[in-house]
């Protein structure tokens, strides 16, 4: 796209600003269907966006876009328009706000609810620096549920400082916006706003303004203008309103579809998929099975189980706290809860999953999708910490499927187990057989006299592994293949039972704190090599997933010259 | 203490219950003071935990107390006076709410803001096994400013079941609670209660009663009949309010200081005492300096800091994850934020350290202050995870001072160190040498010829090696002891010239995924043999920290065995 320059942003009509929304709205649409993305979130942000260019001279004021996964417009106007091809390609422009990338982004969001919190800290630094421009907050409402928001609004008159909060509410958090504040807000777009509402925000020190329409530049800038002056005196909520996917049917239709949209249609399969099926059919029998989710119910295959057994699922909005306690609570009376998340949205439950879950035993079940890494959303995305901050909590099963018919056979598995378990598995995969498993049992794929074996958890490393043995069996090596299909516990009875003495250990996960490690220990002391791949010790930035993993460890390659070096000892 | 039978407590009269009272705060008072303890809001709770004995019909009827350090009249109503004398001791009862305990007990709490979801998760499970009891959830004002709570009364009207919960306002979270809410609750006390202020609350679906005095068995009885009335047809938010320490005219005049009360004077210093003295000191040569706590003030140290530095000491309330997000944008803001924080709460922050801190690579130092075995608080308190849910972090240092010399000494160092870092200690320890020290170099205590070198990291196990060191030499056996001050990155160069083929690792953690982890995946595939020492695969319970710490994992005589057997061999 042609680089459009703040001066044309400041200095346009009003009627060539809104020619201008449609050109990026193009180049958003056509970019997100090339490269993949975030398409419904930044459709229907590009007026607040523009508004905020506007109105507000960045960089020198600080935008912080909670998410931010609604920050193309916002890429696009900060003299990234000719990298915007690039989006979310391995060494192109991330789909997300980063640091490193500009000094237009000053603060790198990904999770739920961060952005209050963290315009907070950049004016209060601002503040005791004696600097003078303005930080603003753009929010989603579904991030209105989350507790991190809240905790940042009880904080506003202790920190005694001034932000722009800008409350972005599309009545969307991927799925609808649920819950008490929603239900709030909702009044607050009413003919007759009542006045407690208002009050509320207040009482937190927080001028309110609102509601405007968030897509019509006519009434939005002026807001926007307003909010502006009145941010010289006191904090400000700006409450505007506006639609997910506006401009694109399709997407306007199906907000929640395209919220997240793939480059490339897969013949793959989708775990979610799987878990809504298995679940449907255990609940049938079991009238202990709930399911709970927050705010992900299509993306992670519970819409089934939500229609058809509306009164045991539970979508509680973007709260991975409370939805962890919840579960907890629902075991401690009786229940069987399953707990669908993504892997790097588990990480915001950690200190509930040690203190209400494996602290008290409960059985509860956590089905962890895009686990390992997941390529283009980069960094706060990828699921490869799981295995390293679960495999130290006491009490608690951890269960990496090869394949979904491995899945399938761990959910039911699940159904008569008695204490937390954690089932961590990638968004696509092949079906694969359904046979029954102990807990805690590997699986032997393939057995040879070599003195070499091989364990691998999940499926990107069982893929991975299979590649590698045919490769060497083509050289005259051979090893013995494990499905080490729990991390924990391992299989000590298999492990004892094997002889070989060189081990290689595959993993989808960073090396310290996982698989390799836990096997290493177990043979610590013992006359056997132990060579781990995984993931070395770096944030994994945005890109393909298979050639990231590749490139940050998990490399076919070493692997086999690893295998060959052990062959040529052994 | 006397028995105390549920026909007493529901028969007595109102004048007998108020001598009952005073009964009860005697045994408090004179058990905290021989065990230790939760002093003043033990004090402050008899009449409200008395008026739910009275009332509601347990253990029919659930109660969870949110923190759960206000349980002790509880248990004493609940069939345990007999033990109460056991209190936090080692094979006694717990100064928790613990399911194992008592069935009287339904939730185990520690950390805040728990209650209410835990309550909810309770009665839906209620609701939907047909079931038919009240749950009750017992807050403090304090976990009113946590996220936690706030995402449960959003989930309150989408989870469509009743629970009561009784807001115990006390104005107090170990420090004075701060903050919006806090406000509100505030003027919810005046003699004008504002209507808004109920609506907020009546919005999220919770039908206001309240304000009443929880220290006065003539209001609160029939206060506490009116809720239970409610919670036939609705959920109830009870309002009321306690004297921290009532009873006990020290404690009342110092809530804060006898919070928490240890029973033996100890002759040991505090950590907290040298944070506050260092960061007082830097805090003058630096402007970029400011200090977060989440309503820890006095107990971290931080009092002189807030004291100097009233515009750069921020004390947020019970957030820790805001406090965690608060400080990366400080940072990215030029400042140079220290967090301090106990280990185990530092465990809700763990998203954004993740997130925020790391993922953005910015100089935020952790005070980590309680970590390892803490002893009486038990399984919640105690701060053994913090290596292991640190360590797989990239870009995190972590450093482990052997003393508090040592301590003064990392934080000098941190000054200008330019990236996130932990600094994690245990409360108490002994003064020791301030001396220069570089990041990421271990320091060689002693040095011998033999083929053995242990690694300790911390002053318990800088201590224990050093008594293992005397012993080993009277017996003629000799080792190379090397404080192993950095968990993260290792000491490479130093690990790399070190020539012994037997090691051994001290830590007070638990074993997985900690320093012996660490050191045995830098030495993987060399003809060395590592063995460690820590905790091992379970929740910890409450008991003497030494005594724990032994039978744990940190046995002295185990460990000299393992010397003996290596120096057999070598």
């Amino acid at each position: 796209m042609r680089n459009i320059s703040p001066s044309e942003v400041k200095n346009a009509s009003v009627s060539n600003l809104k020619s201008l929304c449609e050109e990026l709205r193009k180049e958003i649409k056509e970019t997100v269907s090339s490269c993949g993305g975030h398409l419904s979130s930044n459709l229907g942000t590009v007026e607040l966006t523009l508004a905020l260019h506007r109105v507000f001279d960045f960089p020198r004021d600080k935008v912080v876009f909670d998410v931010g996964h609604q920050c193309y417009t916002h890429k696009l106007l900060s003299g990234r328009a000719s990298v915007f091809h690039t989006l979310r390609k391995e060494g192109g422009i991330s789909g997300f706000p980063k640091r490193e990338e500009s000094e237009y982004d000053c603060y790198g969001t990904g999770h739920a609810g961060t952005a209050v919190s963290a315009a907070l800290g950049i004016a209060k630094a601002r503040d005791l620096k004696g600097e003078n421009f303005d930080v603003i907050a753009v929010v989603g409402d579904g991030s209105f549920n989350n507790g991190l928001i809240y905790e940042a609004f009880n904080s506003l008159k202790i920190l005694n400082t001034r932000i722009l909060v800008i409350l972005n509410d599309n009545g969307m958090s991927i799925s609808p916006t649920v819950g008490g504040t929603h239900e709030i807000l909702d009044e607050m777009k009413g003919a007759h706003v009542p006045d407690e509402d208002i009050k509320l925000y207040e009482k937190f020190g927080l001028r309110y303004l609102g509601v405007y329409n968030g897509n019509d530049l006519d009434e939005l800038l002026p807001a926007m203008e307003r909010a502006k002056e009145a941010l010289k005196f006191e904090s400000v909520l700006l409450h505007v309103t506006t639609k997910k996917g506006l401009g694109y049917a399709f997407s306007e239709n199906a907000p929640a579809e395209t919220h997240g949209v793939s480059p490339h249609p897969s013949e793959k399969k989708e775990y979610a998929q799987a878990l809504g099926e298995e679940l449907c059919k255990m609940a049938e029998e079991d009238d202990r099975i709930v399911a709970v989710t927050a705010a992900m119910t299509d993306s992670l295959g519970l819409r089934p189980f939500f229609e058809r057994f509306q009164g045991r699922a539970f979508d509680v909005g973007i709260c991975e706290e409370h939805a962890s306690v919840l579960c907890a609570a629902m075991a401690a009376g009786g229940m069987k809860p399953y707990y669908a998340v993504y892997s790097t949205f588990l990480q915001r439950s950690f200190d509930e999953i040690v203190h209400d879950i494996c602290g008290q035993n409960l059985p509860v079940t956590f089905c962890i999708d895009r686990a390992g890494i997941t390529g283009e959303d980069g960094e706060t995305h990828q699921g490869v910490f799981d295995l390293s901050f679960l495999s130290f909590i006491p009490n608690l099963t951890i269960a990496v499927p090869k394949d979904i018919g491995e899945f399938r056979a761990m959910l039911r598995a699940s159904k008569n187990f008695s204490a937390p378990l954690a089932i961590r598995y990638p968004r696509q995969g092949t079906e694969g057989e359904v046979l029954p498993l102990e807990m805690g049992k590997f699986e032997v794929l393939h057995s040879t006299i070599s003195d070499i074996v091989v364990f691998a958890a999940g499926e990107r490393c069982i893929g991975l592994a299979k590649e590698i043995l045919k490769k060497a069996e083509r050289e005259g090596l051979a090893f013995t293949l494990v499905n080490a299909r729990f991390v924990k516990p391992l299989d000590a009875a298999l492990l004892s039972a094997l002889h070989q003495k060189y081990i290689v250990t595959l993993e989808d996960n960073v090396l310290i704190g996982g698989l390799g490690d836990a096997i290493a220990r177990f043979y610590r002391g013992e006359e056997r090599q132990v060579v781990s791949f995984g993931y070395r010790d770096a944030f994994i930035p945005h890109g393909e997933a298979g050639s990231l993993s590749e490139k940050y460890g998990l490399d076919k390659e070493k692997i086999l010259q690893t295998i060959r070096s052990f062959h040529a000892r052994g």
